[in-house]
């Protein structure tokens, strides 16, 4: 674990905890089976990084009710939905190194569970009493299934833009970053001020958060990854680093790659022919370079914030953001 | 067409082509596709039951804001939602006569459009701003995710009692007619007991509106109802004419039926055999009887308001319910 993941984990353990909590305590099914698949996505070794943000955002505001933590769960039953439906649409195999839910259960059931963990999002979120965050929410969600269509309509294909690619990360994942610390603002009851920095820290982080697990298929072992390397590439998903390395590389290599992509049964061996050719074309250091970029308008949005701890843990945040290794 | 049906819709044309038109300009969609596939299941001639009831509900309460089409389409596009949900878990062929969507385009885009339409309706709810409304929406979705869950649980159990038929067909349809009549007391400002009185109308009238479906399903031929006759059974799905004459019947009865129903590749001979023994067990009365005194308990729940145009049109919906033949 990298020393600044760690440095994190020490200062929110409390918060961790409590939010560990409020994840059981507010899923409420009525069936028992529900409680078990969708506990099994939730409960599976999760970053909590949604609740955690929400939060810490909150708090940044001066937030001192008692629902900070009931009213995080909204983003984590948000994500988990999205997860469940995402790994049938994917067709994946493994999360966070355990079989996903439909290869246990089945599509029919997981379909539904995704849809009561999306109606459990919004129903705590109508708790708030506050129509803007309802709204908020609800946006999240048109976004995010709007960004898996277009990826999957864009499945395969070589002439994927970065403009595509920028939009699709945008809504299906910076969308719900953004909306974690901006609602956060308005339960805190804080200046337009501190919401808009809350929502574009949220949104910065997002970005990067996403390039650099696109980066992470292209680096990491299935160990530590806890899904199949190369999955993306798989599935074909085109993400950055491929994206602008077949833009950046020359006629030869670019054929190579291509080769590579369009056969997408290929071999480790092969793959490993492709990273390197991601890393010769510059595909690597520009997808780090940009995800950093993105880390620093995230910090830069905190400056209207007085300096304080809980500044200092979202500060860090975007650090690990490009530190993280899993 | 029955005459009653003729009779109503002469008295809601201008309300149902209005409210046609909200289901095409709040869908608000980002992409193509997601207008497609939504507009697939949403304008393929559905009955428009639900927004005409909330509208309905909307006016008998003295409602005369604008927003009655608008927030009437929460609840077709949530029905939408779950339609295009159920019939992937189902593994239905056709609905209203048509390719279901996902045999047009596919699974995981037709997961991922149902979530948007999910999100457009919880969208929608919450500029009422009413927090109370979106609440009813979101555990509307929770119950009809578990009803249905619950009904997949199940599937193929011969065991399945009455009681549990209640129950699923309460989450699955009822609460959905209770909310969208609930919530247009609620838009309109209505007190308490007009709330109560929709509430039990909705209800009510959703419970009877499932068993004269379920029914159907043993009657009709496949033009008239647009879906496979049978279908129910073929997907395991034992409803209340099936339970009942299964507990009436006696002992060579019983076998026999329930050697039909195991084999689930009936020919249409068979089924018809099926039918019959539905019918000498009282299966078909006793669905009958009680579906009609849910419409009795639906229409007495209006007493509450004086007579008019409107209520009449409201009664005459419950007494379609049991008349309808689609």
């Amino acid at each position: 674990m990298s020393d600044i993941k760690h440095k994190i984990l020490a200062l929110v353990k409390d918060d961790l905890e409590e939010i560990e909590t409020a994840l059981e305590e507010n899923l409420n099914p009525y069936l028992d089976l529900v409680s078990k698949i969708a506990g099994h996505i939730l409960f599976s070794g999760g970053k909590r990084l949604r609740p955690l943000l929400m939060v810490l955002s909150a708090r940044i505001c001066g937030y001192d009710g008692d629902y900070d933590k009931k009213f995080s769960t909204i983003f984590e039953y948000l994500h988990a939905a999205t997860l469940l439906h995402d790994d049938l649409v994917d067709q994946a195999t493994l999360r966070r190194g355990k079989p996903v839910a439909h290869s246990i259960w089945d599509n029919a059931t997981t379909v539904l569970v995704g849809d009561f963990l999306l109606a459990r999002a919004l129903s705590i979120a109508s708790e708030t009493e506050l129509p803007n965050v309802i709204r908020i929410v609800a946006e999240i969600t048109e976004n995010m299934s709007q960004g898996e269509i277009q990826q999957l309509m864009r499945k395969g294909s070589l002439d994927l833009t970065e403009k595509e690619y920028m939009e699709v990360i945008k809504r299906k994942t910076a969308v719900l970053f953004q909306g974690t610390c901006r609602v956060s603002a308005l339960i805190a009851g804080a200046p337009k001020e501190k919401e808009v920095a809350l929502s574009d820290y949220g949104f910065n982080l997002g970005i990067a958060f996403q390039m650099v697990d696109d980066l992470l298929d292209y680096t990491l072992d299935t160990g530590v990854l806890g899904k199949e390397v190369g999955a993306d590439l798989k599935e074909g998903k085109l993400t950055l680093p491929v994206i602008y390395s077949l833009k950046a590389a020359d006629a030869k290599d670019r054929a190579q790659m291509e080769t590579i992509i369009k056969n997408r049964d290929f071999s480790v061996h092969v793959f490993k022919k492709l990273i390197s050719l991601i890393k010769k074309c510059g595909g690597q250091k520009y997808t780090e370079k940009l995800a950093a970029e993105y880390v620093r308008n995230a910090k830069d949005a905190l400056a209207v914030f007085n300096n304080s701890k809980t500044k200092d843990i979202l500060l860090m945040i975007a650090d690990y953001t490009l530190a993280r290794n899993a």
